[in-house]
């Protein structure tokens, strides 16, 4: 790294579909300067995440402010502090905050999400468990997903970067967590690495994706109990086939739509309409979104750390080497990457 | 009436769609014997409302112990002790609870929902206005709509027994409400006996059913401020059609789905998939069933009732004369007819 230049992924064009490298470009500018009560950062960590495809999308739908070309690409980095003009961040400190795809970002505070402690996690770790992916499966199933010890928790995308944490968050709070996955592989890494009670596929050998009635059967023998509490990362047929294993008062955290992703612009996502389940069974559903909860990301360390510290929870990252990696090279905006959460080491 | 004979109406067959009279049989029996701890009740008033065709069903969705052939067609009355071994309920006293659809019934104490004052709203009005209808309106709103003064309450089937009330109640909390409905007539109505803010058809001119897309349009300019509560009494189109009005973290009260009354056995309800609003509004959707608010009928009373004198809530009811007429004549399991209360005097 080049301590003089501040190198900066611009988006230079919004995607049709998903994104690629060609969406992007490297530009080498000055290192910004810091005023009073401000602070300067370098970034150590930049992490890529699902939400970026959507922050990539000029549709109404989108539920950020999204970049337009000519914008530095926006993310959340474990940045260190090199120089303050600010009382409260001291030179040497390191944050978790939107200081976005580049070597070096002011801040004032208003973009700390976290302050990060590298006793209690490694830096990487600020990313995934205590970061997005940790906050996510923690403050989904604390403010809406409720499990009880004894109740069953099933999760789509289990072993993802997410799912694989919220599976294990629930067994730390006593519950049984059943997995929804895909290829055999990740079958038993539900099982073996993420101790998952049970899995299901949702494709079958030969690598069809099952029908909901299908995937329905399966889960029966998955969740004898019974589903009261389901993590959906997927949306579409996987949704509808958990419905009728519904619990009475079961809570439904909808935190993504991977399944909708393969949908062109004006292709619309339909199925069976779940009014009758709702009410037979007082189904909640209710839209998840992690920056509603930042405000309180201090608040989850403690626990996570200690669940960490117990043996009870195992995360994985994926490293890469050089911010220039991030969208240009191998840095893929494909949902299989997606899958585990991808960190650079700036 | 005859004091002597105890005339029950009789489910004769179960429908393979909507009922009619052709599923009931009126039987006269001996009026029943109450022992120590019991006591003998005597039917003044029954309400017919939708959620009986459930109970009708034998299939699995159903939400409530259902009906076999054989047994007495359940209902709720108003219904009057006439001989009383129970310390807690004394003979005259006035009770509405599940004593179904016969001239006398034994009770215990577990079925009463709420005791009668006939002081406090006139005896029809504890089948309505106290009873099934405005508990449904009352608990769905306190529960999970909860509206704020100045956020904007949509309410379909708007000027039903329910809708009618969820409008007034919604208003009389200082919100805005609009209503969805079908006919001129209705429409009027909506506003000149509810005191609706603003109307909706979901019907053009010629009768025909709006597309989603169409009542989208018009809902815009009934909402300018978007929607912050919904009452869903039809699900199906119409509730497509709102989504895209939805405001940060609306609540939506899934109570119906008349607009799913039409299916036949083997159809599907499809439509749009709603998890990409879900998620970018953070929208809270839950199934609503009156019967788990039973237990704390009486604390919603004195509000209802207050809410009458001040002239901030009316109610209509529609009282037929005789048990016989029940589903034997006049009585029909229409959905046109369960858009008002319909309530017998026995």
């Amino acid at each position: 790294m080049n301590a003089m230049i501040n190198r900066q992924i611009i988006v230079d064009n919004l995607p049709a579909g998903m994104p690629d490298a060609s969406n992007f470009r490297l530009e080498e500018g000055s290192v910004p300067t810091c005023g009073e009560g401000q602070f300067l950062t370098r970034c150590l960590y930049i992490s890529v995440d699902p939400y970026m495809v959507g922050r990539m999308k000029p549709s109404a739908a989108a539920y950020t402010a999204g970049v337009k070309p000519g914008d530095v690409m926006q993310c959340y980095t474990v940045s260190e502090v090199v120089e303050s003009k600010h009382p409260d961040y001291q030179v040497g400190e390191l944050l978790y905050g939107s200081y976005n795809m580049q070597d070096y970002a002011v801040g004032d505070g208003s973009e700390v999400i976290v302050r990060v402690d590298s006793d209690v996690a490694p830096l990487e770790a600020w990313q995934a468990l205590m970061g997005m992916a940790g906050q996510t499966a923690y403050w989904g199933l604390e403010t809406i997903g409720q499990p009880q010890a004894g109740e069953t928790v099933l999760v789509s995308a289990a072993v993802g970067s997410v799912g694989s944490l919220v599976g294990q968050i629930a067994k730390a709070k006593g519950a049984r967590a059943v997995a929804i996955t895909s290829s055999p592989e990740k079958c038993k890494q539900a099982l073996d690495t993420f101790g998952y009670d049970a899995v299901v596929s949702y494709k079958d050998e030969a690598g069809r994706n099952l029908s909901p009635a299908e995937l329905t059967e399966k889960l029966k023998e998955a969740c004898p109990d019974g589903i009261d509490v389901y993590f959906d990362n997927t949306g579409g047929d996987i949704s509808e086939a958990v419905w009728p294993h519904y619990n009475l008062r079961a809570r439904i955290i909808i935190c993504g739509r991977i399944a909708a992703a393969h949908l062109k612009a004006g292709e619309k996502d339909t199925g069976l309409r779940d009014q009758g389940f709702m009410i037979a069974n007082r189904i909640r559903k209710e839209g998840f979104l992690v920056f509603d909860h930042w405000h309180k990301a201090a608040e989850a360390v403690p626990q996570l750390a200690k669940w960490v510290q117990e043996g009870k929870i195992t995360y994985q990252t994926d490293v890469m080497d050089g911010i220039e990696n991030a969208p240009l090279k191998r840095f893929c905006f494909s949902w299989n990457r997606f899958l585990v959460s991808l960190c650079l080491k700036v």
